[in-house]
């Protein structure tokens, strides 16, 4: 198991079967890093064009279609001060008739403290002054190539992972991809130093970031959506328009996951979701929204296959 | 301010402009009891048919159009030790193409300890064991009288409260609900000992409570939706279809709710929920969903007009 | 079978349980009148107040919740000049970022002709000049009382029938409701002189009625949804958000009728709709948008039990 | 203004900048053929995989990005006697509780003959017997490359076209798609006999095609989705899920449309379209729906700038 330093000189504005950049192997750590939405870097230089650029891909040696790539996500953290967010919310995330009362965009900038963990809002003054929230850097895009040859803007998600903006992908957490072309072909970028729910205003505060990550080759597994956990919980991810099939998806792949990987038959997976699931509102801004399907971990000590 | 015990001797299937079960004054405390979404009591019997039948409805003295009811939540516990729970996902919660290999539907028993502060399955054996979760008492039906004579459902919900099936409706909460009729004549029902997100499975832990709740008149108000608060956060919350909607609903009410009462600017307000909300499913089993906008009181200290 | 003539003194603002205005035969004909959507009669007099006040509702003998109330529309023709409508598309149904875009509301007049079976916009001046369209009146809301005690708002619809805003409710059409309580309940009103698909602006070219129609009761029928059929089609009727799901609505209740009314097996009832099937957009704009399932008579001849 | 007879080698299974199989002038006219959805050909020999594989794409000099490619569809006609249909409603047509009454999935024959004009049931036997309906050949899957790179897959649709199976797409339109890429990149297959709408089993009486196709490029235009005109209507066509998303798409480029091509003030498009839209539906089962927005040409006359 190698331990391999990135440096990307070019990025990539889809997911799709692009020439990689490394190649590594099962068990590998990569450590490498990412510029933000805006294609600005370390430097905050504009280093390529905007629109979630990503990093990658990595070609993971022995990983083929119906194979899981598990992803552990060892370390995101912002590699310069600056940040920026948008301010007002999309006019889709409020009512039809409230839109035309939204004020006018404009990008704000935020200090980033990673000694002290914090984001302070800077510029410009408002009634909310020095606003300074606790920093809680996640990757907002990331995934795999998907199938058939299809290149998917970096803009939208789905099965294979891509723009999900949920606040929940940060250090710490393992995210289960399935693999749809050989080697996964895995990429990261969009890094937030700080982002609320549903990322309604279209950005996390956006940043660019160190990044390091592990990967593993699960063999024949049958994931449909990607899967993940952390310390605490299982979790499953649906990528889809409207929110109420984003949340289909990740419901029943937490159905098969609770069968799959718990040996629970159908009817005891589906009582103990009943009264136990949590959900998480990734985001309700890009093309397809993002909703997850939570479960503690401590309702399934003891039943793991 | 008075206290009122009041024992139900007849119940309802509507939120509306019903006849007073019994009128109250602003700050006025009621001590009653709540029966099962099934119509079943404390001692467990059928006393009135099935599908959240409410309590109430409560006239309170001052109340006209245009105000805001605040019920405070005072305590809300059961008061039998037999729950009731469905055990199969709705079929609109999974992928339509899993729709088929759903189980067959049954009702499971739960033992209620609120002593230990527990429900236990015990009924039937499943692969589950006798999974115990926590207590987390909560109502699933309340609300108002709607505006303009109507008589809503209590399988629904919408502006008037009703059927939203959130979690987060426990002890300690003060909810804000705009009144639409003289007196507002609120109604409770339906406890869950314990549910989901999502109320998935269309049920939580079904059982009878004893209630009590306070009451007060805030004059003038402009909510459109009901608002909540607890110790930690304040939350609005939206009711309706698809669940884009419903979120639609909460986030414009959040929108409003820092304009009124914290007196933010529209740019301030949509600033500081960009990177700080965060979304809770109430239900998404009813012909109405239920979202929640929530925001940390804590970023609100200072503020306050 | 009598033939009856009962001109309104009181108005319903929702679909429930209220007094009958008269009891009606199996087979009876009524003939009366309707208000247009702003409460406005037959010499333009504010007469009631705004928002699709109904006439009736009239109690059909013999009629008990199981049956099916079949409400043949025999005519329905403005009996003023004057009609009113408003101007621009709702923001629901428009790109959420170009709801900003949309022009200031105001409401319009034309000149109904019922000789020539025009309207006629003519105030405001606009490049449109004036614009003439043929007569085509048809009811946007009318339906039976719903189950359970409930009153639904003339604003919505849903099994009941209610403010559906199809344009496809013209004279000629026999529309079938389920009956939820004794006496069916029968309600009518909002006429529109035309109407696009949609109700898109909210309102159709909003005009007082002459109106008759002919009842009969067919028992024991397994109706859902309104149903109903013209001189080349017949249709089912769904009511729901979002639209998609009173697509499933109506869809179903097609499927249904296919082997109910004309004894396909499910296979035969799936493989004609699946290349036949025709779907028309009732309103998107009420609280439950209407879908309507459409299936010509012609592919049907031969088939009936 | 030149003639290509072009017989297809190889096809693609996304739109997308590949490489294209012919450089055409504005002005020319192509003969060509496609295969089915399943990927058979005129002698119905597989003759590559299955998904709506594509002919094309057709290199269009002149066209560049923020131009307008528009296609005249000058003949659509199937080149062999069988077609192929799918035979049960997507389980995301019907409601979710009706989904488990769904019968078996097959596929069917069809009997297409295009000198009759009609398509016949041959197998299996069914109470349908040899239903017969009229021929009504169009294209379920066609469009330009899209921005960015993005290579998407014949599945869904967008912006850029693609698989938006509308019953309207016959022999006689015109389409008008905006080009995101030097040379536009024209692509067509998924030919189907006869199609009902929304698609909602999944496919129409898929067949193999002979085409033939003319282009024109028109610099400088502001369309955003894909538009079209037939003899009696222009339209516009919407892609996304739900269909409340598509229709607000088309709804949007129509306004637009009006004011675009006809010089309407904006006020006066939505007036207009109030009273005098018409929706069709496209499909209904593919990852995005498609609306489309239509208007009589008629109420134009004498409009256009």
């Amino acid at each position: 198991m190698s331990t391999h330093h990135f440096e990307p000189t070019h990025y990539h504005m889809t997911l799709g079967s692009h020439e990689p950049v490394l190649h590594i192997a099962d068990g590998d750590t990569v450590i490498t890093t990412t510029v933000d939405a805006f294609g600005k870097d370390a430097r905050d230089q504009q280093v390529t064009e905007r629109g979630n650029p990503q990093t990658g891909p990595f070609f993971v040696a022995g990983a083929e279609p119906g194979d899981v790539l598990a992803v552990h996500l060892d370390r995101l953290m912002p590699n310069r001060r600056i940040g920026y967010s948008a301010t007002v919310v999309a006019p889709s995330v409020v009512d039809p008739e409230y839109v035309a009362e939204l004020p006018k965009k404009e990008m704000v900038e935020w200090q980033v403290d990673t000694v002290q963990r914090t984001a302070t809002l800077i510029k410009p003054d408002s009634r909310l002054g020095k606003l300074t929230v606790p920093l809680a850097p996640m990757l907002g895009c990331f995934g795999v190539a998907p199938a058939r040859g299809q290149a998917i803007s970096t803009a939208t998600s789905g099965e294979h992972g891509g723009n999900m903006d949920y606040r929940g992908f940060v250090a710490g957490v393992t995210v289960y991809f399935p693999v749809f072309v050989p080697g996964a072909l895995f990429f990261l970028g969009d890094g937030h130093a700080v982002q609320g729910d549903g990322e309604i205003v279209g950005t996390g505060i956006e940043i660019s970031f160190d990044a390091q990550f592990t990967v593993h080759v699960l063999k024949n597994r049958t994931n449909r959506w990607p899967r993940g956990e952390n310390e605490d919980d299982v979790f499953t991810v649906g990528n889809a328009r409207p929110l109420d099939q984003a949340l289909q998806h990740a419901t029943t792949e937490m159905l098969r996951l609770l069968q799959d990987d718990y040996g629970l038959d159908s009817l005891s997976a589906n009582l103990l979701i009943g009264q136990c699931v949590r959900y998480e509102v990734g985001n309700v801004f890009d093309p397809a929204y993002t909703m997850v399907c939570k479960l503690s971990k401590r309702l399934l000590e003891g039943l793991r296959r």
